[in-house]
């Protein structure tokens, strides 16, 4: 066993917090040193989450009161907006995985219009890595800071990702539909995340102003590499430089879990026509074959959420559309691991050199 | 107090056999006079629906056993499939609403190709009305059968109906993720219907084949009255003399509950470009503004299938899509309710000459 | 149609006041002339309940803004605590149906000791009728301040009362475990509620320390008219003039119901030994045969909270205990019908000379 | 890294095989070799359970297919009944952690009374050890085979056997109302078990008559160690040569977990009185000081079932009861590992003389 690495939670109050302790259980490197939540602080971890009463870990602390010096790895699980100066303030020797959206955008301007102020710390935010892992795992090694990505961005990145690469769909034209658990909307005290307002239905929101979309838009445009506009599908302004896309979240009455059900355009002007949906199943599988947290599903399955419950695994079915221009694809994550507190573990294992999947070899938790 | 119009339920022991026999609760007219269920003939209902044991309802039978002379209204519960038989062998005088899909597809070549044999009525399947009561109001009153139509036809085709007679969306471009309610399954016992495996996930299922595409797809046509091929927003071989479209539905964990996530086109080349929310949102006010069970949502607002829990009504909001030439429409119903049983007696007040909202003013049951 | 009552909601704003709403639609008599909530006056009700949007009820108001002049009954679904003093200040003429805790309680001292302040209204509390309907519907229709009971002791008096009065069950040793659902707990925005905090789990509260023991206990009490200390089954000191028992709640992931499981002794002090099964169902048969809303199963059967969803019943069932010389008894209700808004109609239904069932005549939402 | 154990499943479709696949993954010396399903031979086990496609499993077989000859150990998790035989096939040097109720039972005329047939492997039933790790270590080390408890009994047992030993409690006078997350019934598809019977309510089942009562009473009766009859709490028959219980099992809307509310008398006739919950706290504080898998709460504390969810945790409260001579124990654990799969795994740890923790050290999965 080789030497421990100082490891901080910042925000450990939280749900993506307390799902990173339970996924650091026995971690052989990582040992946690502190664990913030400054309106908590001073209290024992249990009085905040019972279910951690038999972990002997350490009492909530301001962040102010963390001693740094001999801390080599820090999980930010703030709020958006107050984590850029507190990250700002640590020493330089500190690597982060940050799991808000602080540092994800990097166009300054983007950060602005969607968060509703500006960015606090431009230069760090200069050096973030996007961390979705299989699309960033060289540079996400040597990152000091790397941006966890949300969990709609995780969940429909990974399957189209690789079909825009390989000109199998048409980036301007995706129109994404999806179902969150509960848990993606944090541990907030509001009247509308009560259990009786959400049980027994269903509900859509944020349509078409969901943050996520800022995130999805630019790794989707940066996995295009062409020459705009494009060839006329629909009209477009030449001024969009970036991929446009429709997304609508749906509030689901469960804790975790999510699907989205993608539909991507395989237009003619796309040199590989006619394109189907073996091409792009094969795309798929070919990218991932090689990935222990990627499974693409044989063609005529699709999946559910509950097969990835709990664990780092994001599922993926590739399905024709009835119109013949079109693919459907679904793909399923934990919110709270794959699309949070999991890819998090994944990319720090990654910084520190370990195995990316030491204590991520997980089985869903079924039924 | 008129005189009773003696009823019979078909297939009393399905769920919205259930859901038929609550909403008839002292119902001015309608008198229950028989209910059958073959598999469970000479139970009295309470053995089946503990629920409805205060209701001194008759006892289940075979359909065989019912006297027909004096019954004047029948709503038909049965499975698709064995439905057409049993209504052909009705007397004539005996007027029908119909909840399987038997009788919902004009076309008998689509019939056989969506539900896998001729139809064994087809002489009535002519004269059946599809009865979605605010499209088609006058035929229903003097229909003799009435094919009520399905839940997610139901609530996908009254946002879109008014907005392709108006001209507002492109019919050849609707893309529709729908979610429902684990009852829209019915009462079979199957392993996937477990309570163990729903609760806590969602799924997608029947993407791209589910059979209600079928009944979306011959009303859409029926809406647009207008020369195929369309002016060449995509391509499309001109035999496609019907409307196609996308849909996906999702099982999600609750019992009740149907929402509609649409995605429709405002392409440049229809006249009344620039098409915008504003007018979408105008003209389904407008056209529903009198009726007592569709609500069009102030813009800016969205639905939640809880509020419609338990009742006839569908909700709708209209919303801007971010890719600038499309509109999300959103549309909520009660799966058990407006999508099979209240509607089923929307439609029977109505070929009775009753008033239409009998015994279905109805709040929802929230919490 | 006679001449309207003119109805006031003070604290329509809470689920109990919506649950009211749904249960007064087209209500033959009681016409809703104003509702309050105080920290949401000035909205129209739908910006709170959306779900009530096609109702053309009033805004919501602060209650003192109303003219009570007019008026001739007022439901109160306020807080426990800000009850009195609001209902000391109505005038004279106004009955009042209360759905707080604040006048259930005769003994002011009793009150004091539960609730940790003294009665803010002690001389109205004296002309107080408790109002579990069906015990005591005599007092019920003359009374001016209804105090409707609890959701846990309705639940639990109805099947308790009669086996005591009857002498079949010792009053002495009664042990209750309770299950509600969430929406008992009100639309409080607490970490508790919230959906994550409850999907997927159970767990007991307030053991011992519920303050509906007090009424329960004081109902409990009443039923015996007997010299204490009772025949020693166990000791108990000379001064318990009142019955004490055990009544241990849980929390269940459901929005509406509750169950009480309810462990009787029937000792052989008893002068009707040996007590059985059979002889304790025969009593409350017969004792609620002609109750519209209380339905005693057969032999054999128990039932689930499912089948009074939505409605006013109590459904109880009788059992052999397994150790000899006790029985177990089920009893459900929807804990916002019966427990709370249901009961609350049926009495002003009594108070108003009105057929009890008026509006309240409802088969199950099931599924 | 020692060798590897050749680990068999028998009975591996079901929700318990499923979850000790869960448990058993990357388990350092359990090698699973063989996994049977009679009615699902020659199918992949991700063909039952897609969650786990990504194991590498071997497919499922004909028990009769299976070599004995190099394998070390069995869990079988067949249903009750069919099980017997199954095992008494088993060569001799194959040791056998059973998870059905076939050899929980000592005495074969309560095994016959409970389960309606004679035992058909009496021999090998006097030699199996009912496995409550936390009360019979040092048997389940050596023994052949070990019957692992049901789920109830585990939760039951675990707080009350310490109390009956330390005399803290009457053995006589126990009353349980226990709470199941459906997963209990296991994967069977029957009408009840749907998602649409079961979600939004709760009911009682098996009122004094489920199976686990037989092992409970057992176990409480070996613990006792005492002459009959008691010193006449109440009358019982002196033929009464064992504890008899009350015992109401519920279901509740969840997928896991289990908790049971229990009251235990606290006599005068105790040599210790008067019993504080001090006294007991204390006991089962004490009992468990050194148990990594059972946990007493601190007085003022009581337990969710959310907090052992996925794990083998039992956590255990202690409260006063109202009336003064009882105690109100809370218990939770999660049905299908601390009350199945995790405690076989526990138990077959400790028979193959590995640390007893093994691949259970888990955190909840919460929220």
């Amino acid at each position: 066993m080789s030497t421990a690495i100082n490891t901080v939670i910042l925000g450990a109050s939280g749900y993506t917090g307390a799902e990173l302790l339970r996924l650091l259980q026995n971690h052989p490197r990582f040992k946690i040193t502190a664990l913030t939540g400054d309106s908590q602080a001073g209290k024992p971890i249990e009085a905040v989450y019972p279910h951690l009463c038999n972990r002997n870990l350490p009492a909530l602390v301001k962040h102010t009161e963390v001693d740094f010096s001999d801390v080599q790895l820090v999980f930010c699980c703030l709020p958006h907006g107050t984590t850029q100066e507190i990250i700002a303030g640590l020493p330089e020797h500190v690597r982060i995985v940050d799991l808000s959206a602080d540092f994800r955008l990097h166009d300054l301007a983007q950060y602005e219009e969607w968060y509703g102020h500006p960015h606090r710390a431009p230069a760090l935010q200069k050096t973030a890595v996007y961390g979705l892992t299989e699309h960033a795992r060289e540079q996400i090694k040597t990152a000091r800071i790397v941006a966890n990505p949300g969990c709609y961005p995780t969940c429909s990145l990974l399957p189209l990702l690789p079909l825009i690469e390989g000109k199998i769909i048409d980036p301007d034209h995706i129109n994404i539909a999806a179902m969150s658990g509960v848990s993606g909307a944090g541990r907030s005290v509001k009247q509308e995340l009560l259990f009786t307002e959400l049980d027994g239905g269903v509900s859509a929101y944020g349509i078409g102003k969901h943050r996520h979309v800022a995130e999805m838009e630019q790794e989707l445009t940066a996995a295009t590499h062409r020459t705009y506009p494009p060839r006329g599908l629909f009209k477009r302004a030449p001024s969009h430089s970036t991929i446009l896309m429709d997304f609508t979240p749906h509030l689901v009455p469960m804790t975790r879990g999510m699907l989205a059900t993608i539909t991507a355009h395989t237009g003619d002007q796309f040199p590989n026509e006619p394109t189907k949906r073996e091409e792009a199943h094969a795309c798929l599988t070919a990218r991932y074959a090689q990935e222990p947290f990627v499974t693409v599903l044989p063609l005529g399955q699709s999946p559910s959420t509950h097969q990835v419950r709990g664990t780092n695994q994001c599922f993926i079915s590739v399905h024709e559309a009835r119109t013949g221009d079109k693919l459907i694809l679904v793909s399923v994550i934990d919110n709270l691991v794959k699309g949070a507190s999991g890819q998090a573990l994944q990319n720090a294992n990654l910084m520190f050199g370990l195995p990316e999947t030491t204590n991520l070899e997980l089985t869903a938790v079924f039924p």
